[in-house]
């Protein structure tokens, strides 16, 4: 039952008003960035260009790097149900290599695509945002088992297989890729594809 | 011909004496550390502990991490020797596979080693101290091809097996591994050999 924990209401009806402005910030903040790039984006800017005051700006991200951290956590959010709801390969219904295949191509794409963004997010003496690692971890994990249920030190190498898949799309977040994006994917599909069936065939 | 590049012999004399003196630093940062830990070791203490001036410890490793950073390079070079010219199979004489699992092994066995130096040797807004990093990839693309010369995309796979190989070790530097490190290092290093040989059988 839907029970309130206040008896007043008030908060209800501020958590709901919170949730509606978070939404507008981030809207805003995505059409500056897709209009000016990721540069462009101040606390103050976006405050105007959501037409919300500068203080409801401070409370909701704390930092200017706190708006990228929430635009990635929104967009981690929607490629995780993709994963867990999605339609197959890379949501439920494939086998387990084509899964595999399909969640290491759509990763990579997805920290690709993310980098700029994760280039703004981070802040001195703060862990890299990487979003929910534990997902990638936990799904390599149980496809890995079962793709193949008598695999040798099933950790180990979903461990391995994780940094394998995170690190080199990571590894651009310092440098802009030497080759074009689509080339980058490719490359990093396809190896990791090799890496995959071999290893489960 | 010894041909000496400047006439009065001066510049030669200071440069093997500078040699001398950072050997003498270098071994009795390493006394100090096998006693009482990383965490005791200190410019002035360095300075005392060698019988050697303050100055000449600036000179030579600039800021305390430097001493540290100085210790991870002189061992990468014996590392690598052994890699380029050691016994088989980490060294030259092995066949490729084999020599790929006894890189992988090794290499993970230096990681995790030199945590405490590797994290004492980080200093903010400075890349992590990681030692020459291409021999790492150079060495994997190359007995990669002697492998399997037919290996599609063994640009990308060299990129990918780097960072599975690499990445687990480092991680551990942010924290002391929840496991024992003789556990960790088996767990890894199974896992890698398994990669390894699926990818190459």
């Amino acid at each position: 039952m839907d029970r309130p924990l206040v008896p007043f209401g008030k908060p209800r009806t501020e958590r709901a008003d919170a949730a509606r402005n978070r939404e507008r910030l981030l809207d805003a903040a995505r059409r500056m960035i897709a209009e000016h790039g990721v540069e462009q984006v101040t606390m103050d800017g976006l405050a105007e260009r959501a037409e919300l005051g500068k203080g409801t700006v401070f409370r909701r991200f704390g930092t200017r790097a706190g708006i990228f951290k929430a635009l990635i956590e929104a967009d981690e959010h929607r490629f995780q149900a993709q994963v867990l709801s999605g339609p197959p390969p890379l949501g439920p219904g494939a086998d387990p290599v084509p899964r595999l295949v399909a969640f290491g191509r759509a990763r990579i794409a997805f920290l690709l695509e993310h980098r700029a963004l994760a280039r703004a997010a981070m802040e001195p003496g703060q862990p890299l945002p990487g979003g929910d690692v534990d997902l990638t971890a936990l799904h390599l994990r149980v496809l890995l088992a079962q793709a193949d249920p008598d695999l040798p030190n099933p950790d180990g190498l979903a461990i391995m297989l994780k940094a394998a898949l995170e690190g080199p799309p990571l590894m651009f977040l310092a440098s802009e890729p030497p080759r074009p994006l689509e080339e980058v994917k490719l490359v990093l599909g396809e190896g990791w594809r090799t890496l995959i069936e071999r290893l489960l065939s």
